[in-house]
């Protein structure tokens, strides 16, 4: 957490949930007591050659914070993965987003699938469409939502609630 | 290939080995009958966050463009991994690499591993030393050479082959 954050202070958060195809964004906004939907979507990717598709990720990520302005980045951490293909898919998508967002200068925070479920629904083997569920009703989002896009909102809901427990911690322990 | 690209232009090749600690880079420059070694090295990235060692792999590969001025970038394709944790790990610093480069405008050009043993030991399924071993001959380098550096040489040197086909082709087919 930085230092220079503080709890009065209104922030931007971005969620990245990467994907060799598709990429899914969100952007809220975190004020004192709640947190306000901004925008989310879909970078879909459809050069063959993949790094073409990475490049593509890191341009639409730049893009989209240049746009929306966000101050923080959170992103899904992954330790371990099913297939050792898709892992080396995801790892790259995962590197060009990261490096786009380092670019520009916002922090990354990374989280467990387990903490979002944890941060949302309260259980750690929660399934994704209660995550999604969860996303909707605290952002009061009405209609379709994709499930892409609602992963990356998740994060940004599990690092707002991470963040404002940092926070308070820090005001109780500096009192 | 580049359409531009013929066969009197002395080229500057860069290649890169990528690895989540150690990134291998090397370049060559090939003139019209030869290929002259002009520099290489080790990436070495010391943070324990990730995400920070992606972009000192993005920022370093940036800054190894800005000094050697290279103009085409080989790089190894990965199909497969054996290990699903280390493809993640390996396929972020892979992204951040090429996302640099195609930052710098760089055309990127991918070899299996058995393509660059095959052009230089003309056995694709040769031993990485003897792959080393023929990096030294063919650039003349004494002394040591650590393996990540000789294994960014050798796709080089392979992509240097490949281009000097390509273009001999296209020379036969436009006469």
């Amino acid at each position: 957490m930085n230092s220079n954050d503080t709890e009065s202070q209104t922030v931007r958060i971005l969620g990245i949930d990467p994907g060799s195809r598709i990429t899914g964004y969100g952007i809220i906004e975190q004020g004192l007591n709640d947190c306000r939907y901004i925008a989310s979507g879909c970078i879909r990717v459809q050069a063959d050659y993949f790094p073409d598709r990475l490049k593509q990720i890191f341009d639409s990520v730049l893009e989209i914070i240049e746009v929306y302005r966000p101050e923080q980045m959170a992103i899904e951490q992954v330790f371990m993965h099913k297939n050792a293909d898709s892992a080396l898919k995801l790892g790259q998508a995962r590197g060009a987003a990261i490096c786009a967002v380092q670019t520009a200068d916002l922090p990354v925070f990374e989280y467990a699938a387990r903490q979002v479920k944890q941060a949302l629904v309260g259980k750690g083997n929660a399934e994704k469409t209660q995550v999604q569920h969860m996303v909707k009703i605290l952002l009061g989002i009405q209609g379709e939502l994709q499930i892409d896009a609602s992963d990356a909102l998740g994060l940004c809901l599990c690092h707002s609630h991470h963040r404002q427990t940092a926070l308070r911690i820090r005001r109780s322990t500096t009192r």
